[in-house]
């Protein structure tokens, strides 16, 4: 049975709303639940609203990572934090995988110095999962602001092997985000990205991707630097979050607009669910040793939840081995190549 | 009476919706109307379509620009296109703006080399007016891929200027895409651009702005490098199509929400509208020395009216002026600074 380090602190619902899904989790999934956090806030918390804490382990934290703390306080300052005791004991083998809703900067720093990252990858990268139909897994989401061709062709292989492995996607195609779909597009680093994406054997890249056809089923893995990740991802947040309250409004016009939503009830929840996202758990560190997931800083329970589920998975799947494995071949064939 | 150069060639919907557009201008705007394009196409299409051509100059050009055409060919190989013909009688003061939906590189390169650039302003830029509620002018939207944190100055003073002259804001907000709010967010560009956005006294600069704020009114000019600027756009765009289709689709399902939509009739309308943006006219081309104006490929006959209402704005405004007043101020502060 798999151990789940769940760090039930930071956050915006923290430690309630963590409490609350880790617990929907253990009811739902069979698997050992490792609660870290301030033990008195965690207890008194379920207590408060029922929940039973029998069957789960907790770790007590005194500290926390706030929003605002520096990334490398996990490593420096806060060493006494849920996140840093959690992926120290992630590290030692205390636990098979580590989910946490925190500071994404410092869980990613502390990922790649406490957990480290798995041979031959040179940066690991967060991948997020767009919430399309089928999804789309966006690497790098916004870790790596500078990155080089290099990375991204390895941030490909990492991100097929993803939706291979999580998402049972037999063959992921792989897009380059760009400005156009030319192969001149671009600055130097799509440009010389796209010819060693279209050259490696092992990815089966698709080309470049505008904007507008990420939502278009234009591609499995969408590769791009953290910035343009970053944009990419908040722009379709705010338009998915603009378009919630433009029909909110517009069914609360007048009594007619009303009585239309009541018959729309069914078709709006799909909606709302599509737009929001927090169904497909939250966002996997890839290139690190042992799973890491980011769930979102502002997940609810049920959110936390599918966090947690996709822990499992991760942890449940060979991945870590097939990345290190494809890290391996490619590191000998451009060595050969040399 | 200002002098329109219109374009009716280039473009998904040429020349038929461009002169359709144009008529629709003319009955409504005074102004000179200058068609340039194939001229027994023109006068093949209006007499289809009983589009009257009197009150219309005809300017014969034999060959167009089409979208695969490299940008350069407007100044080589395809000098007697209607594009070249149009930027040729702009810049010898046979008309007073130009207005085209062809090939927005080759547009934007014989902008600079046949119009030329203001005096000062070290590279034009090509401003999208985001369909927001107030409209954002997003500078630079595409023309320059690689930017320096000087350009980003004068982006910002010249997408201030139209703002102002053009949308009647008294005075505008100016926003740095970023991947964070802190000042140390970004690459170094975005850090150096900061620096001189935040200490430029002409320039009402209210941070970093992330993609999900760009919906919520806080900024009115949204200034960042071409590359970036693009992928905002096009993501916006494809996020905006997929909530009509998604709509469109919820409406269908069933007898129950065919009667609500017909219902909320009225109402689904104003939202195509917000989501469309053709309302807004097209994309001005800033730090040129006369108006230009680039109206989106695929506008129809309303779109590209619109583009023509906003050309005879630009031309009645004092914004080239006002611009190259600018760039002398900030060019002589510099001077003395150093």
């Amino acid at each position: 049975m798999k151990r789940i380090l769940v760090d039930v602190m930071g956050g915006d619902n923290a430690p309630l709303e963590l409490i609350k899904g880790a617990y929907a989790a253990k009811c739902e999934y069979d698997a050992e639940y490792i609660l870290i956090g301030a033990e008195a806030q965690i207890r008194e918390a379920a207590k408060e609203e029922n929940i039973p804490l029998e069957g789960f382990s907790i770790v007590h934290a005194p500290t926390v990572i706030t929003m605002e703390d520096d990334a490398t306080c996990v490593v420096r300052t806060k060493t006494d934090s849920s996140m840093a005791i959690g992926l120290k004991m992630l590290a030692s083998g205390e636990g098979d995988a580590f989910v946490s809703t925190g500071n994404t900067g410092a869980l990613f720093t502390g990922a790649s110095l406490i957990v480290r990252k798995v041979s031959g990858i040179r940066r690991p990268a967060i991948g997020a999962i767009l919430p399309m139909t089928p999804p789309v897994l966006l690497i790098d989401s916004g870790a790596n602001i500078s990155v080089t061709p290099e990375y991204l062709e390895q941030f490909a292989i990492m991100g097929s092997a993803y939706m291979k492995k999580i998402h049972g996607v037999a063959s992921p195609r792989v897009g380059l985000l760009n400005n156009g779909a030319e192969d001149c597009k671009g600055t130097e680093l799509q440009i010389e990205s796209y010819k060693l994406l279209s050259s490696n054997p092992d990815i089966n890249f698709v080309g470049n991707i505008e904007g507008d056809r990420v939502m278009r089923d234009a591609c499995d893995v969408l590769v791009t630097d953290g910035f343009s990740g970053n944009i990419l991802l908040k722009t379709m947040e705010g338009m998915g979050k603009l378009t919630l309250t433009t029909l909110k409004e517009l069914f609360m016009t007048n009594a007619e607009t009303k009585f239309a939503a009541l018959l729309l009830k069914k078709q709006i929840d799909s909606i709302k669910k599509s737009f929001d996202g927090t169904e497909l758990g939250g966002a996997p560190m890839l290139g690190i040793s042992k799973p890491v997931i980011k769930a979102h800083g502002s997940s609810k329970a049920k959110a936390f939840k599918n966090a947690i589920r996709q822990a499992i998975a991760y942890s449940d799947s060979e991945l870590t081995s097939d990345i290190t494995a494809l890290a391996k071949a490619l590191n000998e064939r451009k060595k050969a190549q040399t």
